[in-house]
């Protein structure tokens, strides 16, 4: 680091936030609002295994994404876990992206199936579909990318390679909570997709995640395999598991829907506030967003080159803490660093040259509805004022 | 079924209950004093990932169970496969009971297990010592017992027979909460307890379930495992899921510790009023608490044995539910008749003959604290009645 320790701490003196920043809260529905509806749930006495909540919330969700088929989970690894189950595919291979949570290698391998780690492309940090086609095997089954930040993979090409190979695609669309491409919600593209709706999540309830599939029929046994593959009192069709969303989850769920339009609208300002803030200096790449979508504005990363910069991401993420701001190494590390994949060959460091940059550059800052426009502004000032003095310091 | 229609519909017209009693009824804490926690959630905006009242109630719990090691869990079957992901039993065959719910299979399914089910105990219910050794062979990994309805398993036995031959031993206590036995909680055998507290138990928090272990290294393990195998922000030690129980679950959990005395002793009560009004009747077989025992009166199972009783269990059921009576054939089918399973060697019917004889005879009755006194005797009443007009019966 090039900081001249002095310097900075003039800069925390003038510039230090009095209350620490965090890099996500939920936004809390009303107490009142959810404490009639737990009124409802102690009249009935039923807390689990789709009670009415549950199913206002599945229907209103699929309403409300323009969706048609749609099924709740206790969250959204469990989700993505039963997914592949539903499409059977439990061997082989599967190619996905290092740029992402652990839950999307950790699935494949509880399905039995090794991940094949393929490069993300440099823009929107998502699966490139140019390095797909090199991975393709007799063991590949399918293709698991991953709507990184809410960002839209490239569906069409990816869905080409697909079907030009007869492989199923399944959407880790964790970030992706009412984004829309050409007018269609993003989870419609994919045989399945996942969304989370972890507290962390632009949309949340408690935890929580839901799959998006094509058909009645698939959403049928997915019901199923999500309540251990019971199909009635008698009948036990697979070795499903225990993926329920309890009526607690369903409730704060029903109440955060009203309430999502106006996080997006709000995060979408601060995302603004970060852009005019941030825009032209030298190191710090802002994301786009792509023709033809509708963003979410659930995450701000940013990358952090330290040659034009001058300090690194790792740096930046520490010197923040001291104004009292959290961000986020996110995603750091890679998946294929993880001790459980990182002998794979296609985890190897020089076949991802792009996902290694971003994860070394990438930084997540704050972002929730909560946060004060002051706030966001702020902390564009410390960036900047933090760039300054390393261009001033006799070492920058 | 022998049932004369007529004198049945008069017995109806008798004896029927004016509200429809349940299988279980979860026992809700005050509504305000839950009201009171939320008020926390929401000023700490904290919902999930090992927040305060998931802490808390961790401690609370180890200290009312007077065990040392606990982890808790979104549910009982995550709980469970964890459990063998944690002790590495990922491969082989485990040893199993198939009278059980399709959790226990199921989860070493997933752990890539192959389960081998052994008979039963007449008088338990539970895994029978004597058939466990038969079934050992190279690839035998673990053995995996079930303490059905809360009876403990002879656990000496099964201990000398792991020890003698090297396996670890995971009970499924998931029907054993604040079961004692010669002193001690019965989740303090083998290698791991899991405790499950579904809508359904005894003890509930909504969802939710715990393990048991033996040393705090184990502990921190499956800490990790619970949460993707995030050991720090920048270290995954493996391929974990998501089994966490959130801020709203350990929130109802806490409240529950301070009832489940009270239910305990509800459920007693009503124990009794079914072995008074019950014994003695021909074809009813009763449990039994074995020696050296606390039992919890999570369940009322009893045995119908057509030839004696007159009618069949499944008659039993049916008739039942004209009283406005909701009982349960609990656990039918057995977990070996699954499709996923029936193709087992192990799972032929010839090879569980106890298994499949109290699978077929089996009933629970209604269980819960709020269940009334007089309509466990009405429930006594009808069950002799029903006897009585079979033996009345020309056809009986």
């Amino acid at each position: 680091m090039n900081w001249d320790a002095g310097a900075v701490d003039t800069l925390v003196q003038r510039l230090a936030l009095p209350q620490p920043v965090f890099v996500t809260q939920p936004n809390m529905p009303d107490l009142g609002d959810y404490h009639r509806m737990l009124e409802k749930i102690w009249d009935r006495k039923w807390l689990t295994n789709d009670g009415q909540f549950h199913q206002e919330f599945e229907r209103r969700l699929a309403a409300q994404l323009k969706v048609e088929h749609i099924n709740l989970f206790c969250n959204g690894a469990l989700a993505l876990l039963v997914a592949l189950q539903a499409l059977r595919i439990n061997s082989g291979e599967v190619i996905t992206t290092p740029f992402t949570f652990p839950a999307t290698p950790h699935v494949l391998w509880w399905n039995n199936i090794r991940p094949v780690f393929c490069d993300i492309d440099p823009v929107t940090y998502n699966l490139d579909p140019k390095g797909i086609e090199q991975h393709i095997r007799p063991e590949t089954r399918a293709i698991l990318p991953v709507h990184v930040f809410g960002t839209p993979c490239d569906v069409e090409a990816i869905q080409a390679i697909a079907d030009r190979h007869g492989l199923q695609v399944i959407y880790d669309a964790a970030h992706a909570f009412g984004v829309r491409y050409k007018g269609r919600s993003i989870t419609e593209h994919g045989d399945l997709s996942m969304l989370s709706f972890h507290a962390t999540k632009l949309f949340t309830s408690i935890e929580g995640g839901a799959l998006v599939s094509r058909s009645d029929q698939l959403r049928t046994r997915i019901n199923f395999l999500k309540n251990f593959g019971i199909a009635n009192e008698e009948t036990v069709i697979a070795p499903g598991i225990n993926g329920k969303m309890n009526e607690f989850q369903a409730a704060f769920g029903l109440l955060q829907l009203d309430m999502v339009d106006a996080e997006i609208a709000r995060r979408a300002k601060l995302t603004q506030i970060y852009r005019d803030g941030l825009s032209g200096l030298p190191g710090i790449t802002l994301a786009k967003t792509p023709p033809d979508v509708e963003p979410n504005y659930a995450y701000f990363p940013m990358l952090v080159d330290e040659a034009k910069y001058g300090a690194s991401r790792d740096e930046l993420h520490a010197a923040l803490k001291r104004f009292n701001i959290n961000s986020r190494k996110y995603f750091y590390p890679l998946c294929s660093h993880f001790p459980c994949y990182a002998a794979l060959p296609s985890a190897r460091p020089e076949n991802l040259p792009v996902a290694e940059r971003v994860a070394s550059q990438v930084l997540c800052l704050p972002l929730y509805g909560n946060l004060a426009d002051d706030a966001a502004a702020t902390l564009c000032t410390i960036v900047r004022e933090l760039h300054a003095l390393l261009k001033e310091s006799p070492h920058g």
